[in-house]
């Protein structure tokens, strides 16, 4: 199966750290591809037609989309998934937890367009309104950094991880540690996992 | 339980067809609400700090979001899930449709938003570029229509429909069934679904 991919994409992180997780991070064959919201790639696009990354061709030529149905099925490739919880509370936890870490960089990414504006182009209140969400987002994290680490580790960790991550990568204006102690611990140690060691954000050189 | 709920939000209307689609949506209490971008509404932010609708609060005071674990979640209210297949390759086809038609829903938000700025700050490519990736999901989408219709009735299909049903409501000058009269037929049956008749997209009078 091929995966199309970016160093720079925390979509395409989440799904390579479940990847490396399950250990068949060595059966996909990545694809590097340059994407953005107002360049539309060709031959994403062809796979899919969103323009979205990553995209994750399997060998039967069906294409999967968004990350988190790939994380699914990357996951649902094993024996017995162990990154989401099949039913339950323990499952609308965890894919709520995702859901926060997701909806947070979709955030992010709509910011860094808007900052990335030309003068004049930017909407003020659009900046103050990430701002504004970026925080209660991290209150909340924060306020639930202790259940964060008691549950198993899974897709809901790593929706949070890979959002505290790209705050690091492309927001570190935003020093997100500042008065978030629980949650900044709880980073430590998913910092240090080997499959997020592994998918370090960098920018091509 | 009760759901943050607007009559002019696609996301919610998903929600909503699921609801009445399994036989629950008496048991579900609205609150109506608006949110907008770049206007955080504190109501909606207690509950989920992204200001996201839909959310849904369970009477023991969780908050679930996004629009698609809300969904899965109602749906496994049911003695037998019947709208997302359990496992499989019918499971990523469905999560694979939902995934183009929420992804477009997506687009389409933000294309909206980029339309209603005001003269100067509007950004060109931005504004092609969605162009660009509307008209390739829908020939795609076209492509797909009789697989659409062949398979059983459910998130896949309820996400591509409110895409379109979207566009109706806020996209009339794109006319999206001007040469995709294969997914033009299909439409006729969703939108006769009385699941779906009873979402119609209102604006408040």
């Amino acid at each position: 199966m091929k995966l199309y991919w970016s160093s720079r994409s925390p979509f395409v992180r989440k799904v390579m750290i479940v990847a490396h997780e399950t250990g068949i991070a060595d059966r996909i064959e990545r694809i590097p591809v340059e994407v953005a919201l107002a360049k539309p790639n060709k031959a994403v696009m062809a796979d899919n037609p969103l323009n979205k990354i990553p995209a994750l061709v399997r060998d039967d030529g069906l294409a999967l989309f968004d990350s988190l149905v790939i994380c699914e099925y990357l996951d649902a490739l094993q024996a017995r998934s162990t990154l989401i919880p099949p039913a339950g509370d323990a499952r609308w936890r965890a894919l709520r937890w995702h859901a926060l870490g997701n909806g947070l960089l979709d955030l992010l990414i709509l910011w860094r367009s808007e900052r990335m504006r030309p003068d004049g182009q930017r909407a003020d209140a659009m900046l103050a309104a990430f701002a504004v969400k970026l925080a209660a987002s991290l209150a909340r994290l924060d306020d639930e950094a202790d259940a964060l680490a008691a549950a198993p580790f899974g897709i809901g960790q790593i929706g949070v991880g890979c959002a505290l991550a790209y705050l690091d990568f492309r927001f570190a204006d935003q020093a997100w540690r500042t008065g978030r102690n629980r949650l900044a611990r709880w980073y430590v140690d998913f910092a240090a996992r080997p499959s997020v060691v592994a998918t370090a954000f960098f920018d091509p050189v």
